[in-house]
C-alpha cells in the first residue's frame, strides 16, 4: 500500500484510524476490507455483510501502517472511478483546479482545508500528486472522503468549462477586492513553478494575495486557504 | 547540520542556495563560513572579510546537503541570541506566539506566510519545533532571515505582555467581523491538541474561522495564514 505501483495494480488505497475509517464506510467511496486487532470491531462499526472484516494482530497493523504509532484499525478503500465531471456539476459552486502539485503534505492539506470551505470538487493535472499516496491520505485528516478528485489534462477541461476560471497569479487583482461571484475555478499553480503557461493561458482573471511584507512568495496550501477562505467571507459577514 | 545535538554544541545552522546564502548577508544573522563549489563565488557575493569562505568539491556539498538536488552553495549561519522581548518590542504591530507546533513542515510554512505579511516576530513555546532544523529552514524559503524568533515560557510571557491577546480556538469570535485593532498577539497552538489549557487561560479573545464545509479542523499554518491575511486586509481595501 505504500507503493504506487501496488495501488495501481489492487484499486486499492489504506486510511488508518477509527475515526478515518468511519468516515469512508458512511461515505461515497467504498470501503474493501477492514483490518483491526480488537475482536469487537466489527460490531462497534456496525460493518454490514458487504464489507468484509479481518482480525489481525497488532504486529501485523504495525507492518500495514504508514504511521509512527500505528492505530488498531485500518481499512483498504477502492480507488473510486468517479464519472467525467459534466459542466452542470461545476455550476453554482466554486471548484479548485491544481495544476502540478507536487509535496504530499501540500496536496493533503489543500483537501482538508477544501472540506473545511465547503468545496467538494478538485480537477487536478495529470501530474499532481497523486492522492492516494498514504502521506496525502494522512494530512487529509479524513477530508478526503468527501472530496472528489479528478486527473485530467487541464487545459482542455478549463477550454469547455463555460465557468469563470480564476488563477493565482503575480500582479493580479487584489483578492480582497475581487469579487468572485457566486461560480468559478480557482487555479492554482505548483510549488516551484506555479500555473505553467497552457493553463494561464485559460485563466480569465488572475488574483493576487496583496504583500505586506518581504518574503517573495507564499507556500501554495496556504495560499489555497486565503483564497478559500477569501470565497467564503461574504457568507459570513 | 542535519542533528540538533550538533548545530547545539556549534550554535551553527545550515542555509543552501544562493538566493537564500545572500538573504542571510544581508540580514541581522551573522554568516559564519560560506562554502562554495565555484571559484568565482566569493567575488560575485562581494564577501566581506569577516565572512570566511571556503572552496570545496561538490561531492563535498552533497555530503552536507539536506536536499535531494544540492546547491553550488551553503553557509553555516551562527545561531542569534536575540535580547529578550521588551514590551516596547511588541506595541503597535502584531506578532505571532506558537504553543507546541510540532511540524517542521508547519513551522517553516508559518515563519514564511508572517514574513509575506509583514510579521516579524514569533514567540514560540519551549517545545516548539527547532526553527535550525534543516527542515525548518527550507520551508521557510528564505524568510527565516527576516524573522526573530524567542523561546519562552508562554503564561509567564502573555501576562507580562500588557497586548491585546487573541487564540485560535473553537467556537470564538468569527476572524471576519472581529476588530483587530493595531496591535496585539496571536496565538496558535498544537496541530493535535490546540492551545493548551495554561495558555488558553491568558487568552483575552477567542477567535475562530467560521466553517462552511465538514472538515473537524483545519491544519495549523493554513489557519495561521489565514490569520494573517485577514489582519492585513484592511491595509489592501
Amino acid at each position: 500500500m505504500q507503493q504506487k505501483k501496488f495501488r495501481k495494480e489492487h484499486a486499492l488505497f489504506l486510511v488508518e484510524g477509527q475515526k478515518s475509517v468511519k468516515e469512508f464506510i458512511a461515505s461515497a467511496y467504498e470501503v474493501e476490507t477492514v483490518y483491526h486487532s480488537e475482536a469487537t470491531t466489527p460490531k462497534l462499526l456496525k460493518l454490514s455483510h458487504n464489507i468484509k472484516s479481518q482480525h489481525v494482530s497488532l504486529s501485523d497493523l504495525e507492518r500495514i501502517s504508514n504511521l509512527a504509532s500505528p492505530q488498531a484499525i485500518c481499512a483498504t478503500i477502492k480507488i473510486p472511478n468517479w464519472p467525467t465531471l459534466q459542466p452542470a456539476d461545476l455550476r453554482n459552486k466554486f471548484s479548485l483546479v491544481l495544476d502540478g502539485i507536487q509535496d504530499p503534505g501540500n496536496m493533503g492539506t489543500i483537501i482538508r482545508t477544501a472540506d473545511w470551505f465547503g468545496i467538494n470538487q478538485i480537477i487536478c493535472s495529470e501530474d499532481t500528486a497523486e492522492v492516494y499516496n498514504p502521506k496525502v491520505v494522512q494530512a487529509t485528516m479524513g477530508s478526503l472522503c468527501r472530496i472528489k478528485l479528478h486527473y485530467t489534462p487541464l487545459p482542455a477541461f478549463l477550454e469547455k468549462a463555460g465557468l469563470p476560471v480564476f488563477g493565482a497569479l503575480l500582479d493580479g487583482n487584489n483578492i480582497f477586492t475581487t469579487n468572485f461571484g457566486a461560480e468559478g475555478l480557482i487555479v492554482m499553480g505548483n510549488e516551484g513553478g506555479g500555473i505553467r503557461d497552457d493553463v494561464q493561458k485559460m485563466v480569465q482573471m488572475a488574483v493576487t494575495i496583496p504583500k505586506f511584507g518581504e518574503a517573495e512568495s507564499l507556500n501554495v496550501a496556504a495560499a489555497t486557504a486565503i483564497i478559500c477562505a477569501q470565497l467564503r467571507r461574504n457568507a459570513f459577514l
